[in-house]
């Protein structure tokens, strides 16, 4: 068999709708990460303990029933790293979902599946959640469009609870038109004036290794013939590392109060990584998570006043390409997760919209470069990426 | 939940699979029904107690390899009736897939996961099989093109045995163009002539009700301004009853051949209808078998000799709309049964190509008109309906 086994879907607790007969997206197929619900099924969130403790939906996800409204059909159920808290895309349980584009390496997660049947055209498009970068970690990895919108944009009814500060319901597509169209129907609200100014995030790009910001520079170089020559700047003047460790601990503190009762009760067994965050995250004291509150409040307000509203935003989606399979759960995990969450809690604390553009490949692995703006320019970052990465 | 549950794809088993890069079918998707194996999987035949009781296969179809080698990729792997044997598309195991053309209605059997998937748009086309009529049926009952090539035509190998006699592999698509697309690519050989003369087959018309014949007379029009006014032709001179019991108490035979052993030692639980049929193909004696072979040889030699090199047929596939769901099981279901296989019976006795077109519908429930001519003619076949059917 010279193929590959994409392993995309859940087989638990798959379920497939039909779209209504008319709509902008008729026609269409999708699928949901396993955190999206289904009214009268049940939603897995990446671990079968999770399945069999809880019982069926009462109501479909907003996100998927404005999708099926528009008239697309949901094909599946897709496999999710356990309970959304890792990047890697591994998942002890179901088996790790193939990326597409480079079998070899991970498909990066928590949206796996999602990302796996995106990019092997299983489906048009896919729903993921982005909350530390599932969605954007996984769209680079995989070679797809993928966006984080901004914080509360889309209302996140029916879906996994995590950490509710950060959470978002994200999307993958091939291209950039797919990914405009489902934006059309998810995001309510009228484009406004374009973007003018073009900026470069350095202390973004110098944690990149140097070959992705080398792939990266075509991408650069398109958006600079848009909007002129860029402004350079570093958004954190301590560092990054402060952002990372301040985001961590918000996080952590977030997901042990969603889901510290079930895990205590429940005693799931979890993989390499993941067990080993979840008992991190019970340990961070009150009085650390409030610090951090207060820590990730101010940098947001930075942002909020730094960002103008016609800024543009460039950084790398990820600084490296996908690890090796069988890699992510060495010792190496730990400087790889804390290299991609400095990139990825940017968008993060500041409620950002971040769209990331599959910009080419080092040793034929996806690299993505990603763009983003100020809160609420959601549907003016699709509207730049169909214009102007159209070709991909 | 205003929106219908499709029911399309295996649980237990589904598995996709990425298609090569490069191909005549790239990035399109397509299902599978649960008969076609995929190498180091296991394949269902429509039951769990099968499921359990057989290995994973050590090759995939050849079907399903050739469409993955020309750039599609493999969505899933779709709920059959049990071990093939009913047109009905029930399943009391997993479930009956949703038609969804007609929620309320039967989906037609046994390629039922296979049609729902396609005309609820979650892949572009999907592959069936078709012995007594399991593509046909569907496609007829959920709006679809279908078609059951010449027997022979595509290799079995690595397609779960029914009755070696007529079994074939089809395939679903929702229009005519992409039916023909995918024949391209799983039929070997270049178009021959086209058609030059209309039969319309008075004797199968004769047992459709009176809605279905008058929903399909504007395809008759159509193919008339094509082909000039039609011949009419009776196949049967004895009638249709013959020819039906002839291919029943065959295939009979073959089916108990092929799976009698497994059937004996594993006592599968069976749902009503499908249980008593194979119990009545345990009683078929081998002198009756035999004699039925001889008649089937005796009517193919016959419509060899009937039917010529430019001849197109055409037929009612189906004789009634979806029976509603929920009726099937009824004492109705012998009488319905016996109806819709005197029509599908011919293409099955002669290893015709028949192809099923979508053509109107009936209190919103879908009718399809057949087209079937000399075998080998598949392509011929193909092109006509994308020529004189694209619009639909």
């Amino acid at each position: 068999m010279p193929h590959d086994t994409l392993n995309a879907f859940c087989r638990d607790n798959n379920v497939s709708h039909r779209g209504a007969a008319q709509g902008p997206l008729q026609g269409l197929s999708f699928a949901a990460k396993d955190v999206f619900d289904v009214e009268g099924t049940r939603t897995g969130f990446g671990h079968p303990a999770w399945l069999e403790t809880h019982p069926p939906a009462t109501e479909t996800a907003f996100a998927v029933t404005r999708l099926l409204e528009a008239g697309a059909s949901l094909a599946g159920r897709t496999i999710s790293d356990e309970l959304c808290y890792s990047i890697a895309g591994e998942n002890p349980h179901y088996g790790t979902p193939t990326n597409p584009r480079a079998p070899d390496r991970l498909p990066g997660g928590s949206s796996s599946g999602s990302a796996a049947a995106t990019a092997g055209g299983l489906v048009d498009f896919a729903l993921g959640t982005d909350c530390g970068g599932s969605v954007r970690v996984p769209a680079s990895y995989c070679g797809l469009f993928g966006i984080r919108p901004t914080h509360g944009r889309i209302p996140l009814d029916g879906v996994s609870r995590f950490a509710p500060r950060f959470d978002t319901v994200g999307w993958f597509a091939r291209d950039a038109a797919m990914l405009q169209r489902v934006g059309q129907v998810l995001l309510d609200g009228a484009a406004g004036a374009g973007f003018d100014r073009m900026i470069v995030l350095d202390d973004a790009f110098a944690r990149a290794d140097e070959p992705v910001r080398a792939a990266l520079e075509p991408g650069l170089e398109l958006i600079e013939a848009q909007l002129g020559a860029p402004t350079h700047m570093s958004l954190a003047p301590d560092g990054l590392d402060d952002w990372l460790e301040t985001f961590r601990l918000t996080q952590a503190g977030e997901i042990w109060a969603s889901l510290g009762e079930w895990i205590t009760q429940a005693r799931p067994v979890f993989g390499k990584g993941v067990g080993e965050r979840f008992a991190a995250a019970s340990k961070v004291t009150p009085e650390a998570s409030t610090a951090a509150r207060i820590r990730a409040d101010a940098i947001a307000t930075e942002l909020d006043t730094r960002i103008g509203e016609s800024d543009l935003l460039c950084l790398p989606t990820s600084p490296c390409i996908a690890p090796l399979r069988g890699t992510a759960s060495d010792a190496v995990e730990i400087d790889y997760r804390r290299r991609t969450m400095a990139l990825l809690c940017i968008a993060g604390l500041g409620g950002l919209p971040q769209l990331t553009i599959p910009l080419g490949t080092i040793d034929g692995a996806p690299v993505g470069l990603s763009i983003m703006a100020r809160a609420g320019r959601d549907i003016e970052l699709l509207d730049f990426a169909a214009k102007v990465f159209a070709h991909i």
